[in-house]
């Protein structure tokens, strides 16, 4: 049986989290962790200059911990203060919304991959692309478990070094599974200014996501067909290709 | 003249700050902007909750735009609102503190230099291997002028896909600059539960950084060797190895 470590961004009340530690409970013994609040575009924020508090909320049989902190900090606690021995496995979300591309720099729920992949945990993010509050997660049950699944066989007979970003579409039936890379994409950001009662400005930041990947091998471009995508993410940022025209700088 | 962007992850007060506007000046048309308060350890935290405010903070001649947003806001911030066209640069720091290695991830300071990239604008972020508050960064000011210079000139006839980490040893004279690959290092937490005077737990996050690279073309590893190191960074975090693996499972 393995020792699971399951959180997310949306917080401890999502739907999301409670779909996937009732998909992934046959695998083993469980520890779910969460915000507070809803911790959506936090990145890989730690909180540092504050005390984290903990505390433990039980719902229907199930029992949750409940941080003040990041994502990020919940999986260092939860690694550090909840496990006798490290978990074999760190699963992320499900999170209300696609995580493809650079979305991944922004995302709560891929800092907690992230996270634990730098622990040398073996970890993996889901997110669904749909925003709809009343998503049927159902769905995705039998997809999860079979990636889960295998995910678990593999970390068994190689090395631990996994962080994966999974990406689903919002169907009930997507097409299959692609392997895929990290597509390029950016967000074209459009602050609107408003002046509050007092009579001064504030801006509030809106964007257009803006996919300007041709490949089709892209995670952005085979969710888009309605397919499940899965991208390996490395912890090692290093544009190889800079560094050796960097090298002919004369520095 | 080149029009540059310039922020941090210290606040607008940081000493770190006005030296890179002072060191910077005369390259061109500087704007300058960061947040109220200190924000290390933001990552690539965004405001989408809450709106943005924006004011100008004028010290000793210079005018500095200071938000209530983090560092990946203020850059999204400043390119859309403070400038008529795209800067060709955006500059970060100097950071208090190294960002080798996993920091990257942690750390506001490298969160604006990669969300410039994102934008498409040619960034740099630099930090010092120190966090004496009254460091001395003067000594600093012919590399990073160097270092500018040659970005300049580069981007000048290369293509604007530029994301550089600069690292300085903290000495009076570093031995030269390296181009570096990311090193592999992970914090180490331990968290020290106190009770609080209503006798309730909290918990205090505490690391130690520790550097598992054997390799002698790192970025922590010359930094700490006296030099100047520049890792460039990529905005694909795709993990091409694991991916071909991935192929392999029966999915």
């Amino acid at each position: 049986m393995a020792k699971i470590l399951i959180t997310n961004d949306d917080g401890y009340r999502a739907k999301g989290l409670k779909n996937l530690i009732e998909f992934v409970k046959p695998f083993g013994e469980i520890v779910a962790i969460s915000s507070e609040t809803e911790m959506s575009g936090t990145g890989h924020a730690v909180t540092i200059k504050n005390p984290l508090r903990l505390r433990q909320h039980n719902d229907c049989g199930e029992s949750i911990y409940v941080s003040s902190g990041t994502p990020a900090d919940n999986v260092k606690l939860a690694v550090n203060c909840l496990f006798d021995s490290e978990p074999d496995l760190i699963l992320s979300g499900i999170n209300h919304g696609s995580n493809t591309s650079c979305n991944v720099f922004y995302s709560g729920t891929l800092a907690a991959v992230i996270e634990g992949a730098m622990l040398g945990i073996p970890s993996i993010g889901f997110s669904v692309d749909s925003y709809y509050h009343d998503f049927d997660f159902s769905i995705l049950r039998d997809y999860i478990t079979h990636i889960v699944n295998r995910a678990i066989e593999y970390i068994a007979t190689n090395n631990r070094n996994m962080c994966l970003n999974v990406n689903f579409p919002a169907i009930a039936n997507p097409k299959g599974i692609k392997v895929c890379r990290m597509a390029k994409a950016k967000w074209v950001e459009r602050f609107e200014k408003r002046i509050d009662p007092h009579g001064y400005p504030y801006y509030w930041l809106d964007g257009e996501f803006v996919f300007t990947d041709v490949g089709d091998d892209s995670d952005e471009y085979w969710v888009k067909q309605g397919y499940v995508a899965i991208t390996p993410l490395s912890l090692d940022m290093t544009d190889y290709a800079l560094m050796s025209q960097l090298k002919a700088w004369e520095l």
